[in-house]
């Protein structure tokens, strides 16, 4: 598989998150989704909440999800995440959600940087596009 | 019965409210007890936001919900609803949740108004104090 | 324009459903473009619980939203909802949002009918086939 | 302090969690407790999971929470809980939530055992039952 992420974390799925189907709402992947783009941006200086202490906003502008097989109650699920396509003020993560081996579900979002108190739109701040291309350069062999 | 209330308002329990044992989630009915309290509102003068344009929040800083029968989905539930106690910044909501003639849930929720900036207690402003007043006001025969 | 939907339905913004960017939080888009679906299936023999009644369960198997506005707290979304694609045990809604004349976010949803305790695939029921493509029929001139 | 709490888990406030406020919305607390009841739960022979491989699930019968001080967005809320009044086929949880060295919340559930199919309630396995009056035995000095 050509579609690698370095960067890896997990939820376990809430007796809330569940639906009478049984599984995890589907609703429910877009706050993994989330959680995921917030653990990924930690490693940053501050994170989005430090992102935030600077002014800036960050809005979803779109979400896509496929849901590829259920999540039960209980289960712990990965989370692969990768930011990318960052060009001016904005950028995109992607995710893959696996339990064990399976692929149950992936998907992206698209956001934009805003000026928290305007909500005009503005560059992802340097040190920040600059920390994530520096994370996500592919490893030279 | 004597615990009768003036107010009624409605929800239709939405298939994300439900979970895995096939009934609405418990967590949900602190949503919908928040609905009721915004339709109570909505007769004066505003309702919630009215109260939030005049720089005054309302905090919920209690809450109890006793479970008496499931909520499935699709089902309509009746909230009946009022408010009591009115008394400084503080106030009280009482809820009694009905589907068909089964008493499903009820419940309470304390309030206390603070100023939206500073989240300072603050009075409950004359004129929502002076409206619930007249709207609770037993009937006399 | 040219994008017509025939079937409208509305939310009004919960207090729950915002989030502390003074929004509604984007996955609960996700959650009324359900609402929307339960309410256009509702016209056509018992709706949503009328498949399960049959032992046919609706899976979303992708979803996707684009966010072109916010929606505030108490505000109205109307939504337009239509079925499109009605293939096998396939088929998609697609959501316009619109709040008073302003589009605020569109989507679509992917979903298949299966049995309800094998979840294996199963035809979109001929009775539910019929009638929506009846109801999506383009109006004759 | 005389409250002591033998087991701890902690949750951190997602995004998706807080409202227009600025904070986690109230009804997120009951979620957070179940959290911590699955948690406490977990190290007893398959924990709630393995509750309902027996057959019996556990319903919420009351919930009660108190809000004594605001959870912001990426806050680790640490929350005690401890299972009390275990009765024939009734038990009882209670929380405490504090951040740092704050008590922001504290609360309890109430809830009763239920065969799984007939939804009659049925008493609290005795495997589980020795096991948490086990666990929550006071220390001899």
């Amino acid at each position: 598989m050509t579609e690698t992420f370095k960067f890896h974390t997990e939820v376990r799925v809430r007796f809330a998150e569940t639906d009478a189907q049984g599984i995890a709402h589907h609703a429910t992947y877009l706050v993994w989704f989330e959680v995921a783009r917030v653990d990924y941006l930690a490693r940053f200086d501050g994170g989005y909440p430090g992102l935030q202490e600077r002014g800036v906003e960050a809005l979803t502008t779109e979400a896509h999800a496929r849901y590829l097989g259920p999540a039960r109650f209980n289960e712990t699920i990965a989370i692969g995440v990768r930011c990318t396509g960052l060009r001016g003020a904005r950028f995109r993560f992607e995710y893959h959600l696996t339990r064990g081996d399976d692929l149950i579900a992936d998907g992206w979002t698209g956001h934009a940087c805003v000026d928290a108190r305007t909500f005009v739109p503005t560059r992802v701040p340097a040190y920040l596009a600059e920390a994530i291309t520096a994370a996500e350069r592919p490893s030279s062999s």
